[in-house]
């Protein structure tokens, strides 16, 4: 298992929050995803045997959202 | 016909121009809804025999959104 940090710029209501959670929930391989609206972070739990930080980036950017960076936990 | 202009705060994206078109949209006699997403405003046009300012005002509260004020066009 695998856990990452996004710092995710644009989201800015609960309908971002949902549109970010859905899709990266979406993903193969992913248990679980957090928004923190506040700060503009996004933290997933994942089987990296399944899914890329690639993939939820992409998930992400699909979205329109901008990823400006990620930190492994 | 009739035509209101309401200041609406707490629209923030596109997600929230949605929520608002779509709500306001769906009430009877209501022929057209616009959102000026920049500036917090809602122009609706619509048969002031089907629906009432009152009508489109909870629908937007409904979704969320405070109603500052109305002005009829």
């Amino acid at each position: 298992m695998a856990s990452q940090t996004l710092d995710v710029r644009g989201m800015t209501c609960e309908h971002c929050v949902n549109a970010v959670e859905t899709s990266v929930g979406a993903l193969g391989g992913v248990e679980q995803v957090n928004v923190d609206l506040e700060n503009g972070k996004v933290n997933v739990d994942y089987d990296d045997s399944k899914a890329t930080v690639q993939d939820i980036r992409d998930a992400i950017e699909d979205q329109g959202y901008e990823v400006l960076s990620q930190q492994d936990q």
